[in-house]
């Protein structure tokens, strides 16, 4: 099998259920408890909590658990649009979003808030001073992700987050779900006030993620109840879940520039690869970041080349994989100016670390016998 | 050890694991991926909310997976408040009810609703004709539990249920976290609009749990995104973490009497011995669930015991492990119109099915040394 679909998900290494499988059997006490069984598992999770800040370069109290990716998008866009709703009414995002941020802000509309979707150039990118210039008087969240999960273009959070030092009564949300562990990530001191991962695009498991919230930020919170997690995020812990997700980030990050390496290395081949194919167009631009390429075969169905490829067990993608049962056209591709026969054919390959250049050249070869059989087939 | 804090939180059977991690390492494709590793996610997926669906005799479109109780509760309650607030602003709930429920209504009120709390009487409990009157024309929801995660009262679920299908337009949210398992539980025909569950209180895993939405209800989605789970619960759908969710309800379903019968005849045990002690007054009604007694050691601090307890490996709580860092007087005990003195000495037994006669004897004979030694040192 070559898994080639690594932005849709990735497979948990085998560390990480393990250390999932010992804390749900060993430690599966509420950390509420003031029993001592209850003491030792809050004590874990501290523990993890430490480790997770310690690898993030942030404070423990900035790290908040939460169910995944999604959960921490809601929780820092609502959060702050409900809480400090009264000081305005005015969100700024980007057209080429995740639909985590994208409806959710949407859905902000129907409470009466106000939002600007910047567009985006060809590669899905935005300009500081774009961003800059859609701030309002009422502007309370500027909200986008680091990498984009369709096409990898990674927007300029570095400088949006300095020229965001001018206006620091605007919170900063990044969604790094696509980022962490693929592209340098600095969070204290950035400008950065709420960043959002995930636990199953980085090995670990689904249903596990963190939201880095800065310390002096405040939120509605999305769950209330016991106020757990600072209060941020009540429920009884998923001690477990956090346990592997700090393993897996652990892991991730402790080959971070090996990763990136490989990954480049791997982004080449293909890119080259591709460009000697015939009726192939390419959608990510060299730039973005090293895991996703995106590209469309001009003149065949998308589904036809996912079909065909994974009966020789190479498994890719068309869109991402959150919606690719609702619409047809890409909504990224739509925004980034690409037409509609490219909007809908788009397929994308993500890697992980652990795919191989000789995986690579397998799928170039595979991805060009299909091609070749389809067009004989109608020809 | 004798574990005797299951409301807390329960340990997970070892085929509970067991199915997580297997689904987490064979079946770890995103389900909405297009291509067959993706469609073998999708049907394990299905079938897991086909089989919740049949053991709890619903539809599986009614099925909607959580991260937990407290997710369940404030997607249930924020989701009618905001879907339906321009119709009317007004929520019924009562005063002994989780966090999950008192601070998720307390919250709306910032958001410009009306909260109705319901006293309750010294059992707990809450009358069919106080919820009937309490209601106004912008009534929209009805949220209570079916069970006191501290003292175990059992409402009236079934004939407020009844009386509420003269109330067609006002939504009956019921929290069944303590219950499932432990009293009986109609969800069809029966009112009931929308009911939480947790996986942690049936020997689930942390970080599960269940909505039941009825098929005609609709909600705003606490977390907006790929619109997975029909759009009500948002995010790459932990599918490890509802197989093995559902392996516990249908473990716990299959010896539902048995399991109560066991429970009942621990609940007799534990309170003729205790009733035998002095200096004890037992606050759980005998028409309680039959998993939970709450009482008070009068005079002696309740950490002291559970400390002494703990020395001998077994382990009891107080109030509730949600909040029993926070505060030092129980709420619920107060809304029963318990003395401070009780209020802040509760102390609560609560079973499993695993748990044996001999267990609760060598509790009770280990109660009565503590609190002779306790008296004895003071005296
Ligand atoms: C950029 C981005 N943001 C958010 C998410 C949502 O994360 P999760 O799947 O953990 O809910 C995803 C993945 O689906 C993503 O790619
Ligand atoms: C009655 C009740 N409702 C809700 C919850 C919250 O459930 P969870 O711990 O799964 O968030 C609990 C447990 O803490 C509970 O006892």
């Amino acid at each position: 099998m070559i898994y080639l679909d690594n932005s849709a998900t990735t497979q948990p290494k085998e560390e990480v259920i393990q250390s999932f499988q010992l804390a749900s059997s060993q430690f599966f006490a509420n950390p509420s408890s003031i029993h001592p069984l209850g003491g030792r598992v809050e004590k874990l999770l501290r523990t993890a909590k430490q480790q997770a800040a310690e690898t993030l370069g942030v404070r423990s109290e900035e790290i908040i658990f939460t169910s995944g990716g999604t959960e921490g998008n809601n929780t820092a866009i609502k959060g702050i649009a409900l809480e400090h709703g009264q000081r305005g009414k005015h969100i700024i995002t980007t057209e080429a979003e995740h639909p985590s941020i994208y409806d959710t802000c949407t859905s902000l509309e129907n409470l009466g808030y106000r939002i600007t979707f910047l567009p985006v150039d060809e590669n899905g990118l935005v300009s500081v001073k774009q961003v800059e210039e859609a701030i309002e008087p009422d502007t309370i969240l500027i909200t986008m992700m680091y990498v984009n999960n369709e096409i990898g273009a990674i927007q300029p959070i570095e400088a949006i987050g300095t020229m965001l030092k001018k206006h620091p009564k605007v919170f900063f949300h990044v969604d790094a779900v696509q980022a962490l562990g693929k592209v340098p990530l600095k969070l204290t001191g950035s400008g950065i006030d709420l960043c959002t991962f995930s636990g199953h695009k980085i090995h670990g498991l689904k249903g596990t993620g963190m939201l880095f919230v800065e310390k002096t930020t405040t939120l509605f919170p999305l769950m209330h109840g016991g106020n757990q997690e600072y209060g941020v995020r009540s429920g009884t812990e998923n001690v477990a879940g956090a346990v592997s997700f700090v393993k897996a980030l652990r892991l991730v990050m402790e080959q971070y520039k090996q990763n990136i390496q490989h990954l480049t290395h791997l982004n080449e081949v293909l890119r080259k690869g591709l460009s000697e194919l015939k009726d192939i167009v390419i959608h990510s631009s060299s730039n973005g970041a090293p895991h996703i390429i995106n590209f469309s075969v001009l003149g065949v169905k998308p589904e036809v080349m996912i079909h065909t490829l994974s009966e020789k067990e190479i498994y890719i993608s068309t869109k991402s994989a959150c919606s690719s049962k609702e619409l047809d056209e890409s909504r990224i591709l739509i925004a980034c100016g690409k037409s509609r026969e490219e909007a809908i054919s788009g397929l994308r390959v993500s890697f992980s670390y652990d795919n191989t250049v000789a995986e690579v050249e397998l799928f170039l070869k595979e991805l060009h016998n299909a091609i070749k059989q389809y067009k004989e087939a109608l020809g």
